[in-house]
Formats: C-alpha cells, sequence, structure tokens
C-alpha cells in the first residue's frame, strides 16, 4: 500500500526560547512524508524552487520517498518565518513568502492518481478538490486552517463533502462547527462531510469523533517541547501513514493510528525541523506507542453502593 | 472507612450562558461532600451563618453527610456570585462575600480527629495545615489557588511538605512549579512534598504524577456543559472518595479514583449547583465509568518496519 500527500515543502525560519535556526526543511508535505514513511510507501505532490537543492532532496531520499511528483520551477521555495514564546503554543508568523507556491497547480502523474491513501495537507480547498477528484482513493484525509475558513467557506464546504477524516486542531474545528462545545462542533462537522473528525489539542493529545464513537488519548508527556512546528503534519503522517500500512480502516485501526501519530509528533517536537525524526528508529516508535498504552489504562471496577 | 473535608460552604449566585441562579447552596466542601457520599461515610468542617436554613441542610442530611463539625455562627455564609461566558473555562467573579467565613477556625471534634481520609478544600494555607495536624490521616489530599500561591507562598509550602496528594488546576500546577512545562512543574512540584500531584484539565481531562509514573484521561465529553461551578471539588468528591472506599492507595486504585472523580465532575457540570448529583443513581455512576473506559481504550500494536 501506499499514500499520496499534496501540501507545502518550504523553508522555515523558526526561534524558540530554546535555539534559532534560519532557512531549514519544513513545510505539511515534509513533515506528512518523514513522519509517515516509517509506515509505508509515500508520494507527495508539491513545488519547489532552485533552492531546493541536494541537501533537502536527501532528506526525502533517506526515507525512500518518491518525489516524482515534485515539482522544480524557477525562483525561491515557500517561506516561513515564525516565533514561540513560552507557551509555545502559539506561533508569532513574522514573514510568509508564498514564492513559487503562488502559482502552485498540483500535477499528478499516473502513479499518484492510483495511490489508494490519500492525504489534503492545508492549502487552497479548491487545490484539495481538484486533487482528490483525480486520485482513485480508498479513504481520503485533509487538513486545512483558519485562512480558508474565513476567506472561502463554499469551497471548503465543498471539499468537506468529498473526503472521509478531517484532522484539525480544536478552534478550527469549533469555527468550522460554529460552536464552542467541541461534541456538538464535531456534530456539526459530521454531517458535512466526512465520516471521520480528527481534532489536535496540543498538549492535551488528540480525539476523534464518528456518528457512533468517541475516543480520546493524551498526548505523550514531553518535558521539553523544543519547537512545535510540524507537530500537527508528523502526527497526520503517522495517523495516516499506520492506517496505509495496516491497509483497515476500522475502529481499533484508527485508534491504533492516532496513538501512531501521537507518538510521531512528540519525536518531532524535541528538536528543530524534521531533525530528530531523520534518526529516529522503530524500536523508538513501539517504545513509546507501549508508553502511551501504559500512561492511559485502567482497570474496570464496579462501585459498590456501601 | 471514612473521609473528612475541610473547606467553605457558600450561598453562589451563578449567571451561565444558559441560565441563572440566585443564592444557591454551594462551596467547595458542599460540592465535595455531596460526590464523596455516594462512596463513603463523609464528616464536614465548615462554618455558615444564620441565613442556613433546613433546606441546605437536607442536602447534607439526604447524603448521610455527618455535619456534626459544621459550626453555625450568627451572620450570613459565605456569598459568591459570578458569571461565565460561552467558552465556560473562566468565571468572572462579581461579588466575594468572606461574612461568617473571614473568622473561621475550624473546630474538630474527637471523631472527625480519627478519620483515616482527609481533604483540605482550598482555604488559607495556615488553616489547611492546623487541621491536618490535628487529625491521624492515613492520607491527606488538598487543593488551593492562585490567591495563596500569589499571597502567601511560605505557608502554602510549609502545609505541602505535610500532604500526600495535590489535586490543583493546570495554570495553578505551573505557578507552583514556577514552569510553564507541565512535566516540569510537576517534578518540582513533587521535590515539595506531595507523593502524588492530580492536576485537573477541565474538558481536556486530568493527569496524575507520581516520581515514577505518569497517569492521564480524557474527560468524559459533555455536550452541555450547563455550570461548571463545583467542577474540581466533586471531581475531588469522587477522587477521594473511591480511595477512602477501597481503603487502597496504590496505582490501580488511585487512577480509577481519578475516573470515578472525572465521572462526578461530568454529572456534576449538566445543572446548577448540586442539582443533577443530588438525583444520580449508583447505576449512572458506573455507567459512565464504562463508557470513559470504551473512550480510552485502544489495543496493543508492534508496528513491523514494512
Amino acid at each position: 500500500m501506499s499514500i499520496l500527500v499534496v501540501g507545502s515543502v518550504a523553508f522555515d525560519s523558526v526561534k524558540t526560547p530554546f535555539g534559532e535556526r534560519e532557512r531549514i526543511l519544513g513545510g505539511a508535505a515534509t513533515y506528512f512524508s518523514v513522519a509517515a514513511s516509517f509506515f509505508t510507501r509515500v508520494r507527495v505532490v508539491a513545488v519547489v524552487g532552485d533552492d531546493f537543492g541536494p541537501a533537502e532532496e536527501a532528506v526525502f531520499r533517506e526515507r525512500e520517498i518518491d518525489i516524482t511528483d515534485l515539482e522544480r520551477v524557477p525562483g525561491r521555495s515557500f517561506h516561513w518565518s515564525g516565533e514561540y514564546g513560552y507557551d509555545l503554543n502559539v506561533a508569532r508568523t513574522r514573514v510568509t513568502q508564498l514564492n513559487v507556491f503562488a502559482d502552485f497547480k498540483p500535477k499528478l502523474s499516473d502513479g499518484a492518481r492510483e495511490t489508494p491513501y490519500l492525504f489534503l495537507g492545508n492549502i487552497q480547498p479548491t487545490l484539495q478538490l481538484e486533487v482528490r477528484e483525480q486520485v482513485a482513493a480508498k479513504l481520503v484525509a485533509a487538513d486545512t486552517m483558519n485562512y480558508w475558513i474565513d476567506n472561502t467557506p463554499d469551497d471548503l464546504r465543498a471539499m468537506l463533502e468529498r473526503i472521509d477524516v478531517l484532522v484539525i486542531n480544536d478552534a478550527e474545528a469549533r469555527e468550522i462547527g460554529k460552536e464552542p462545545n467541541l461534541v456538538r462542533a464535531a456534530r456539526r462537522i459530521l454531517s458535512m462531510g466526512p465520516s471521520r473528525l480528527v481534532v489536535k489539542r496540543g498538549e492535551y493529545g488528540v480525539v476523534m469523533f464518528s456518528k457512533d464513537s468517541y475516543f480520546a488519548t493524551p498526548a505523550y508527556p514531553i518535558e521539553q517541547v523544543f519547537d512545535p512546528t510540524g507537530a500537527g503534519d508528523s502526527f497526520a503522517g503517522g495517523f495516516m501513514g499506520y492506517l496505509t500500512a495496516t491497509n483497515a480502516i476500522d475502529e481499533p485501526a484508527l485508534r491504533r493510528a492516532i496513538i501512531y501519530g501521537s507518538v510521531m509528533a512528540s519525536f518531532n517536537v524535541e528538536e528543530f525541523g524534521c531533525e530528530r525524526m531523520r534518526r529516529l528508529t522503530y524500536d523508538e516508535i513501539n517504545a513509546r506507542f507501549r508508553e502511551l498504552r501504559a500512561f492511559s489504562n485502567f482497570e474496570e471496577a464496579e462501585m459498590p453502593p456501601f
């Protein structure tokens, strides 16, 4: 099995209370691909400029990620620069330069069109829909952000009608559902198309809703969150990568996929960019899966009236 | 087994987006006692004024809560008035009148001094310590708040040295631990005295730390949080009530106690004041315990390299 991801490949400049990095490889499709590559074959659809060189390409190659559909055009790649304070939950964006990404029109090879699993990273809903309609996928998941919720609500709704799983953060869920209560916001979103809603809550973990099920898991406790950039995308990569690998989309598989997603995100935030994921081992991933199980496990009980 | 709680019994005026109530029975010791009374015998140490009448007394009597140590003095009872907006996470306090609570000096009967489990509700740390030293308890837990953390840090530290479990919310944990990262804040707090730290995170659930263990559980998903007042205290009541009933304080018992605490809090927020808890049944409590287990359960997995 293999998975296709469309999204941004970027150069990020990131400052956190613990250090700073200039123009390191980032972007949703990058974090997603590297995380998913531990589970399954990954193909990336994205656009980069001339500044994308051998060092950046190596990140994909060493993880055996298929970059046939990575388009290279003259100009500079997407660039984001941001800063985090001590609470690390909110990034202050200093610079966003779309560059070659401004005219991105995803072009899919024949191989890409036949990929059975598809993840639509956070790009314009119209482009997400365009890609979605070209791929005969068994399972389609998507991310989005407040910008599209506010500015292109109709396009977003059209996209939602054509996907199976929406993977967003809790502020986005409350905004799309137009409802401060997450349970009710989820119910509304599930009436818009997706059969599953996965809500990322940062240090508070992840919840998944369907019309008749609910699953909640805490985040892996991290003592030093070094750089939260890419946490959501590496979560999505682990989540979708595991589903693709097992080729099962029932409740138990989806729950384990959420745990693997949480594990990948927990590693990713320990260092800048993809640095930690690049030297991750299967043993480390499985060990943290087991730890998360131990952290959230409790036994049955029946309270007797006294 | 039985538990002793010291804290406030108050009249609350509460406004939420869903309605309003004037001078209903509230206070930490009230919510705690009613919740704990489903599990074990409860004794309350508190002070009330002449406005505490038969209707209020009935709430304790119908739950068979021992009010021998409930002191009645001339004057008015503690009164709090507050308002919640749609997010329901933060109360805006309109009025706090200490009234008879201003001169509260807890007086303990002989029976109270022999209670094996003790919960020190959120009152001045000096009073908490005074009560603690009078009770030959097997397990002592306490709550506190930002006011005491800011204004009486030395008294708070002295109290912390003499308790086993600290039950607070996450902002308080970060403040006492002087550290935005919760895992590290917890480590610091555990070096101050308590062997367990239980952190309430509202809709995000609860985490428990000890020097060598970690447990995290999501909150029970509530579609209509009607009135969050007393959520933390009813959590503590369920938590301590269950521990007292089982008379076990090992990790599995503590984990189940956290689930029972979460269950009690989830019921409590469904209606104003103690209204929902007053007509709660054992079946309802056990059903929600089982649901929480189903919501957070996932199976083992071993990710094979592909």
